[in-house]
């Protein structure tokens, strides 16, 4: 074992999630800090709801839904059956387990305390030790502009990615308050730590997930001029998305589902880039926008596969393993 | 059968609640009107609850639990169990199904709704339809002066009844807004109806359940002058409680467990008073400060009970049954 390594990782939903939790196996508590998207949350029945945060934690406490990547295991639904009779707006699953997150959550937060101290007390309480840290205290949220039935529209996030189940046309994504958001002091803290070793950018849908975090005032500017390697995971794999809406919305965007894509668009703020074995092709065009280029097995089906890209991430940038 | 009967039912939890169902087997839905006690309500995660008007909902809705009274049939309790993995508050116990109503009514509330209107809804969405009311859609806050361990303290109610066990010596009972809170619209309107027939003081605790509605602005006075037929139906059975604490109460209020305890309470507004039969004895003592005494099986376990002693009080006040 060498020195103690120091490693930032940006994170979405269940992709990112899973590398997050295969760093976590690798990486000391003090050696990892977890930085989650927040431009998807929202709330709803009066309840503040922080869906990549929840992903993360649940992940990393070992009570995540593993068919699902995201929710509880051994989740139940009586509250929610209990809503639809009462007339409640039902659209979103709330599981009974998951709930209890949303309720606290909602009521610390009345009281005054910030979202990153109340993550930090939550995450702590289902034994996470490794700090998760949402990209900002403030409110940054995702709006997509679409088109249905031949109307433009702006919907929320969960409004277009749940309720109506990305099914209308997708014409563009804003970032609401972007301008007055600051990124999290931890998240600020990490990044300007001289001894910061590497900054991972996990398998997440680069314009939903990780964009929201680019998007707050300074991020990209810092990423784009820091001496620190900046790795980024493909999140296609053999030119299709794991899960998710992120193939639908790549067409709708005119961009194609190939790893370049995403190479292409994080090629100035990123110094390494991997892809899947499957898209191993596309390596040697993806060399010409980025410094280096590594190949991996990057499908994280079980608690190995997560141990072992971590792994191979953290030996690509060079680090002791 | 003869022509239309209009009845005025005040209650509050459990026993209420019962009597409440009765009545409403044995009257039709433009016959009942149920004004319950909303003195107990709190804010509590955030969410506002309405402990009397659920209990009269469910009961009515034939989905209380019958072995406790309260909260829902076949209850579970994932979400409490997870709050307290959190380290939430966990002293007021709120089952998944239950929960429901609990958030629905906060959303609906927030969004500017009167606590009457959605009770209305609510109630309705269970398939309960008698018209069930708030004493009030403002708030009057039951308070309790207690001592313990020689200092003297003023709790919420909820604080001192669920959080504290009864703990506490009781020392007295306020009601917070009492001078500021109006009767609902619909429980004056049937008050002052000139075809009303009869008012029923269901056998809930006469100072935490009827106490705060005779509490409000200008309800004891139309009691004390109304024509119409008030009658009080004790909750004492055999010189006890049937549950809850008021015999503690009782007794720490310097009151002997007795229907005549209740009697001597209700003589300036009601005009009739009936006590169980294991309390007869009493009977004539009473018929000294109420006009008229009767005495039946108050003791309601089966939905059979409950209709019987709906149909002994109307009988009692005259209305044909």
């Amino acid at each position: 074992m060498g020195s103690k390594r120091k490693v930032l990782a940006l994170c979405g939903g269940v992709g990112g999630a899973k590398l997050a939790l295969g760093l976590s196996r690798v990486l000391g508590d003090d050696e990892l800090c977890i930085v989650v998207n927040t431009g998807d949350d929202f709330t709803h029945l009066g309840l503040r709801i922080c869906p990549d945060i929840d992903t993360v934690i649940y992940t990393l406490a070992g009570c995540v839904d593993t068919n699902t990547g995201w929710g509880r295991a051994g989740e139940t639904g009586e509250f929610m059956a209990s809503l639809s009779t009462l007339g409640g707006e039902d659209w979103f699953y709330l599981g009974d387990k998951d709930l209890a997150m949303h309720v606290e959550r909602t009521r610390r937060l009345a009281a005054g305390e910030k979202l990153g101290s109340v993550t930090q007390a939550l995450s702590r309480k289902l034994g996470v030790s490794v700090p998760v840290i949402p990209m900002t205290d403030d409110t940054l949220a995702t709006q997509v502009e679409v088109e249905e039935d031949g109307k433009s529209m702006t919907l929320s996030f969960q409004d277009y990615f749940v309720r109506k189940r990305c099914e209308p046309k997708l014409k563009g994504i804003h970032f609401v308050g972007r301008d007055n958001a600051q990124p999290h002091s931890q998240f600020l803290a990490n990044l300007q730590d001289s001894d910061l070793d590497l900054i991972v950018i996990c398998p997440s849908n680069p314009f939903l997930s990780i964009d929201p975090i680019l998007a707050l005032p300074g991020i990209r500017g810092i990423l784009q001029k820091t001496a620190v390697p900046v790795v980024a995971i493909s999140p296609i794999i053999g030119g299709a998305a794991v899960k998710g809406p992120t193939a639908k919305i790549m067409a709708e965007l005119g961009l194609k589902m190939h790893a370049m894509t995403v190479a292409d668009y994080y090629q100035d703020i990123v110094s390494g880039f991997i892809l899947d074995r499957r898209d191993g092709a596309e390596a040697e065009a993806i060399r010409e926008i980025i410094p280096r280029v590594g190949v991996a097995q990057t499908l994280m089906q079980t608690v190995e596969d997560k141990i072992e890209l971590a792994r191979e991430t953290l030996d690509f940038a060079g680090l002791d393993v």
